[in-house]
């Protein structure tokens, strides 16, 4: 199994596990554990798609992702309380950063591939790596939360699909473009992060 | 006429219905009862063809029932509290069961038709018949009731969406196999309401 | 510069400014400020081309009103204190009702070139002139303005519209039917407004 498909998992796996979180601390059911997870999981890149009017969705020519949520959101009811414990909030942040990279910069990388012009293209790596927590905030009925928490979040994202796209434009080799912008956002991500860096 | 279009449209008009309802609850004029009824009723639905690309929609090529929500709208803000005497919460519970049964089997019926794998398929025929509730209570800016009130609802759907494909993969007529399971929803709907099942 | 243009751009800053107010007053970071107003501005239209199955958006094609929110949203947060005592609330209500004629009509034309039957199309202008507001609101979490306030708003762009559809059944020259139904949204959103007139 490659590098890029554990990160892969481990990124949707970040984002199910911080929907379980959510719909939990919401009172959710198993229903809403399962749909909420999804969502943040997928609703990044489903958005990403639809506006790139692209199909089939990922989710959907790799249904084992959707049933591996299914199956965790049935155990991760009882068992949210006993994960919160093992895995600590740093954990999750570093985690979260990967995911935040590789989805910008497959997003970005996806867009670029329809055709689509220099700066859409970079929102679209953005709309990748943080709509899915926007969806997540709204259903869970709350402003979201990478909208006002003054963190730079999308902006590392932003900065690291420029990376990426200059890289490109620079005649680098997408390999490695890839891979250094991506680690330039989870860089940004943890370094402002741990700085407490905040934006106005 | 046949039985299927009137449980069809009996299931769009209890959709707009539960609209209207909760829209009124929120003060919203005119105007807002008729987008909450239109979203409920067709929100499901909608999503489902986006998600599978699916041109044109529902209700684009039998506007008759977007005017028939549209005129039932003109009269239901000041007839919404005799409504809500004559038609009592049973028959609403009663008829709401058929229409999440009826969505359910159409939605998974059409995702079997456009070529989705079956776990996706189920997916598809639960989202047609719980999307519109869920968006419903995000336009009224409340945490959607079938993500937390722990009933029995989509679960109920989604067995019957696999009810329906796993009697399909027997071999069992198409027909037979929507009507059986789409009973089956309204009954493992009814039953558990009547029993007060809840699921943590 | 034709004057269509001219309020096209007029229209799409009305809605990235009140994104801008709303995302401030929900003390917002930069990144929630532009976030708001490019759904605020580009979300109805965005909405109506996913119905349509139109591609490429508005916004792809057209980059350069995306960049121009972009860098408005890097002052705005600044500036916003400052815009709002020299833009008096009448100067942005009529340049809101200049916005809502502009894209109904335009939403309305698109649906009717897109083969939609007469009532659909319809609802497109109407979805087109007030979904981008609807959107701001959800993101905000706040019960969308349009649909409770009462004031004549969705009413005037349904009106607007169907003056224009029965001008061109009637083979009254497009150009004409345009520009008369847009004022006539202009003009009755204005009168309405000026005169306080609430619906139920």
């Amino acid at each position: 199994m490659s590098i890029l498909k554990i990160i892969e998992i481990l990124a949707i796996l970040v984002g199910a596990f911080s929907g379980f979180i959510e719909a939990r601390s919401k009172r959710m059911d198993v229903v809403g554990v399962f749909t909420v997870a999804f969502i943040t999981a997928f609703g990044g890149g489903t958005l990403r798609d639809i506006l790139l009017d692209k199909r089939p969705l990922f989710w959907v020519t790799h249904q084992e992702y959707a049933i591996l949520i299914f199956l965790l959101s049935l155990v991760a009811a009882p068992a949210i309380r006993t994960l919160r414990k093992i895995i600590s909030e740093r954990l999750i942040v570093v985690a979260d950063a990967f995911g935040l990279a590789l989805f910008s910069i497959a997003g970005v990388a996806e867009a670029i591939d329809a055709g689509m012009p220099i700066f859409i293209a970079s929102m679209m790596g953005v709309i990748t790596g943080i709509f899915g927590g926007i969806l997540r905030d709204i259903v869970c009925n709350e402003i979201p939360m990478v909208l006002r928490d003054g963190r730079p979040y999308a902006i590392c994202s932003f900065g690291g699909c420029w990376a990426y796209l200059l890289m490109l434009q620079a005649g680098i080799p997408a390999d490695f473009a890839l891979w250094s912008s991506a680690l330039l956002i989870v860089g940004a991500r943890l370094l402002t992060w741990w700085r407490g860096v905040k934006l106005q």
